[in-house]
């Protein structure tokens, strides 16, 4: 097994190597450049991770890996046309370096080059890949979906945001790691139940997203804090808040909630305040710990070494204590 | 085998079973009114035409043609929201009636819907497909993207041109066809060469768009005769007028391809007489013919009974004596 960084360096490499602008040059350049952006590199690093767990050389699981970011960052291109986003990681988005139109296209080809990836592997491994791609890559669709439905909602619950993110984000972590897996050849239970993990553990890492964009300290955080309630963003802290608080303060915050001041500071600590005060912030904190909990407790019945389900335990357990 | 008309109606009975709307609905609503709005259904036609050709029963090759059709609409949607169109078939745009994030998005899931309807095949014939058809849509993409660079392009030459609607038409075409030939399990030579009729085929087809264009019937075309000469787009007329004008008549032609008036009438008429004075025209219908003519002669290598070729010929024969 290798560091999570070692994986992710190894990763960055291949995807440097495979990912070449050919013509037409305005097709191919901006897909260069969002995936040379970086980033975490979250999901190719568990598609690897994952390979090495269940007793693959992680080499096997490299095409896939790509297969993963660059759908990855398809959906990250057309949201950032959806969301009207300026930057990404800092950087201008790919819309706005470019325009729409190149976007769009663009987008599409990276969905496409996703699938291409895929073909080295041969057989039944190729078809469960694909077959697993898809459905994920749906699901994706539909919880970009249930987020912008949910902009113009007032009575979004609990249970549907969980829903909505959990499509949106964790099923994508979920399917990294079963991909790793099917290329190893691990049996029906084991993928059943590393999907299981990452999904949890996307749910959870979703969450603290959540929780870090009111809460991150602004120098760890390396972006505007209070984005989300900057853009009225319905998150969980939101949704919590709702229902834990006084009609008085409820009132105060579906109302902050409506308004887009040019200078938010107030707006910010304002909702901040009615965050920690109505305990949603708290509560929030429990949410993450028990998606994390359910995370780990499905470890337990992996068939895999100990000292394996340690790395899987230490990993999880690093994305829920980051601070970026 | 059945009749083209026989094959379309067996196609749409199937489309409209297949294509219910799901939650979330305003991601799949959208799906289903664009194929729902029509269209020759060329595409999936051939798909099953080519598997009764090669000996298998068309149905069962009806999961690929309805992917064909599916990606088809796909690039529609996205291709409609690029060129800011309003009206598809006669009735409004994906993006006009919702959105452009909703074409966006819904576009995506059409093209990710495509890719599950292969999973019914099984084994070599799956790989083969999805290969087939990845390979496909990056050309389509790839075409589009040509055909959005010419629009700022004045030294965009001839075999460009011809590579561009190569791309961006015809090898869905000739794709079409050949996955029709992989589910009969035709030879790889067979596979080839249905491929290649359907290439030049499409090409064909593209160009008799581009000729119907201007010089359709305008009670039989159905849509504004001379939208490619208001909207200053570089056909093969264009391109073949500018090569065969005198430098006075180029120079003209060059101008009003730079403008947008109001009234287009007198420009549409105008440039319809360069095209016919600089036998620009005629050329074009040669060039139609050459192509088709490149089709028929492929048929003849074709391991099929004669009355199978001459269902094909005839088939390529109405589409060009087509007036819509």
């Amino acid at each position: 097994m290798l560091t999570i960084d070692q994986y992710r360096s190894e990763f960055i490499n291949y995807l440097e190597a495979k990912t070449t602008t050919r013509e037409p040059e305005n097709l191919y350049a901006p897909i260069s450049y969002i995936l040379g952006l970086g980033g975490k590199r979250l999901r190719p690093v568990l598609t690897l991770m994952t390979a090495d767990i269940f007793g693959k050389d992680y080499k096997e699981a490299m095409d896939a890996a790509l297969a993963v970011e660059v759908f990855h960052n398809f959906s990250l291109v057309h949201d950032d046309i959806m969301d009207d986003a300026p930057l990404r990681r800092g950087k201008v988005t790919v819309h706005e370096k470019w325009d729409i139109n190149t976007g769009i296209l663009s987008g599409d080809a990276m969905l496409i080059s996703a699938i291409q990836y895929f073909e080295r592997y041969e057989g039944q491994v190729y078809k469960e890949l694909l077959k697993l791609f898809s459905k994920t890559a749906l699901e994706v669709c539909e919880g970009q979906q249930y987020d912008v439905d949910f902009e113009d909602r007032e009575d979004v619950t609990i249970p549907e945001y969980i829903k909505m993110i959990e499509y949106k984000t964790a099923v994508l972590v979920a399917a990294a790691m079963k991909m790793g897996a099917i290329i190893a050849g691990a049996s029906l239970e084991s993928q059943h139940a590393i999907y299981e993990f990452g999904r949890y553990l996307g749910i959870a890492f979703q969450l603290q997203d959540d929780y870090l964009d009111a809460f991150g300290d602004p120098k760890a955080f390396g972006k505007q804090v209070g984005g989300d309630i900057i853009e009225n963003k319905k998150t969980f802290l939101y949704l919590k808040s709702l229902e834990m608080a006084t009609p008085q303060q409820a009132q105060e915050l579906a109302h902050l909630f409506s308004i887009k001041p040019m200078d938010a500071t107030a707006k910010i600590n304002t909702v901040k305040d009615v965050f920690l005060e109505s305990t949603a912030a708290q509560q929030t904190k429990d949410e993450i710990e028990k998606y994390t909990n359910n995370a780990f407790a499905v470890l337990e019945k992996l068939d895999i070494s100990p000292e394996k389900k340690e790395i899987l335990r230490l990993f999880g357990e690093s994305l829920m204590k980051r601070k970026v």
